[in-house]
């Protein structure tokens, strides 16, 4: 009998997550009925937000239920199918298949990808929610126009890198923060930005905001929260916009944090902040997934991959991500494509 | 000779104004040139944004300098007249006017009131800078729609007032926080807004507002930051809009402020949050003073003015203002019409 391994929620965090946290469990592959599709996963991404539904806290979408699988997107290939728009070996990607070795999912639950594109493995990063998260946050959120500075928090990262990137092909300064020097060359010296800073050692982050960026910060993209934050909004210029994507520094805390309140700095420049959830554009992720394998082809637009090698691995490379010890798109590779 | 009682800033104030920071004046009355009037003053605004002014700190608008007459919005009349547009007798208003009983100006700085309109005071008040202040600010940053719910602070203000009312106009469900019961009743006994909170006594502010706005709150009008801002955040609706008109718990603050952190409240709600100032509409006054007439007219639009006797004791009335001692629009009486 083939075996599904999958890794549930075992209990709530409080605080940072800890192995406690997680169980790897087995059972029977399931058989997909009329409508649907076995998939088996190749790729399973591991984003922060996973650390909101981890909790049963008011948010944007129902806490993972303990003892239920993880919740992740999933890129794989169809290994059974009941619904005659799939055919075994196709490439799909689906937001919610989950830490999972098989998963059974509907049409509404997946997409085809297009291995011509780029690897498959893209589908679940530039290629995919975190991608289209940088595409439209960035560009509908944040609005930039050329000539702007553009700011961005975990610079480094699947969604920082993919913004600042984006930024510059729209003929934006871009400045980026993440967490060492590593990583401040990597966006600097191979991506292209103009200036890093890395937020660990930078001492008086208002004055380094403030140095990287003399003109003010047109538009900030933030992934973090917390002191970045705080120095983004201390240097906020004339007209300015806030694209809240995320707010990794805050996800662990057991109390609110507290910070300097910075709402006269929005009130002084007449600048506008906005929280979004990628899902409200999901009706033109098709136009941004065409420009931006294009320019994943015209080499414009790199990305960089952290993989770790096996499904048992999750937990532990997700706990890693949310202190930053990972570098770029943080995948695991299920099985061998 | 006929003297100009002027009142200048005689020192930037550290924390709360003192009477100490305020000086009188006399000169003599100035001469208009060519292209200049001479306006008498009537009626003297004094608005929480004078206290920006007084500080030498970065703000919107550059520092009302030590030595220099109080800024602040007139309504008066012309006594002399170098500009043919304007003759001796006819009743103007202009936002940098001064405190004090004469002033020179062109014609860029002053406008023109109807006396047929509402009394001439209210060219300062509900058809001045205030009233534009609430119209454009809800309507244009807030954004209400018919059925939401719009949370309104320092509600029995000048703005605040013209925000709820004009919220009711609209079709809303509206809710105003104040300092006091008797304030508390008159908006919502005499305004009609739905519920209203006392900020001082009502505890557990975020309770008070969850109660007040059991479907949270669509459209936040800031007038005063702190505690009662962060109560509308953590009670955001999804796609709630925040407009930030002004911070006065925070401006006499040395230190910068501290608060809970609130932009996760922006994330998940998918909520904006902008900053305005009124200055920004300026081409649209007059659609919306021809409008806010009417409903004064129609009585659906209500003010309520607080009138100090005397240029003299402006200072007095505008450091009550900063500790909420007001009760309607403040103005001072500086001459009989």
């Amino acid at each position: 009998m083939a075996v599904n391994r999958r890794i549930v929620l075992a209990s709530r965090p409080v605080g940072m997550p800890t192995a406690e946290n997680f169980r790897l469990e087995e059972e029977p592959v399931p058989e997909p009925r009329h409508g649907e599709v076995l998939v088996r996963a190749l790729w399973l991404s591991l984003d922060p937000y996973m650390r909101g539904r981890m909790s049963a806290g008011k948010s944007y979408a129902a806490p993972n239920p303990v003892g239920g699988v993880m919740t992740g997107g999933v890129c794989g290939r169809v290994e059974k199918s009941q619904d005659p728009a799939f055919q075994e070996g196709d490439i799909v990607q689906g937001f919610a298949l989950g830490w999972q070795d098989y998963a059974i999912a509907t049409s509404a639950q997946i997409r085809k990808v297009d291995p011509s594109l780029a690897p498959i493995s893209t589908s679940v990063g530039i290629l995919g929610m975190p991608g289209m998260t940088a595409y439209f946050g960035l560009l509908e959120v944040g609005r930039p126009v050329p000539g702007d500075t553009v700011l961005v928090s975990a610079a480094s990262g699947a969604v920082g890198a993919a913004v600042g990137q984006i930024a510059k092909i729209g003929g934006c300064r871009v400045v980026g923060t993440a967490g060492s020097d590593d990583k401040v060359d990597y966006i600097t010296k191979e991506l292209g930005f103009d200036a890093g800073i890395n937020y660990r050692t930078a001492g008086d982050l208002n004055a380094a905001v403030r140095e990287a960026c003399p003109d003010g910060v047109d538009v900030y993209f933030d992934n973090v929260g917390g002191p970045v934050t705080d120095a983004a909004f201390a240097n906020l210029a004339q007209w300015g916009r806030v694209a809240i994507c995320g707010q990794i520094s805050q996800y662990n805390n057991t109390e609110e944090g507290m910070g300097p309140r910075s709402l006269r700095h929005v009130l002084i420049n007449q600048a506008s902040v906005e929280g979004f959830l990628v899902f409200r554009f999901t009706q033109k992720y098709p136009i941004a997934l065409r420009r931006m394998a294009r320019w994943i082809k015209e080499g414009k637009l790199r990305y960089r991959e952290d993989v770790v090698e096996g499904l048992e691995r999750a937990p532990e490379a997700f706990m890693g991500l949310l202190q930053g010890k990972n570098f770029g798109k943080l995948v695991v590779k299920v099985a061998d494509e």
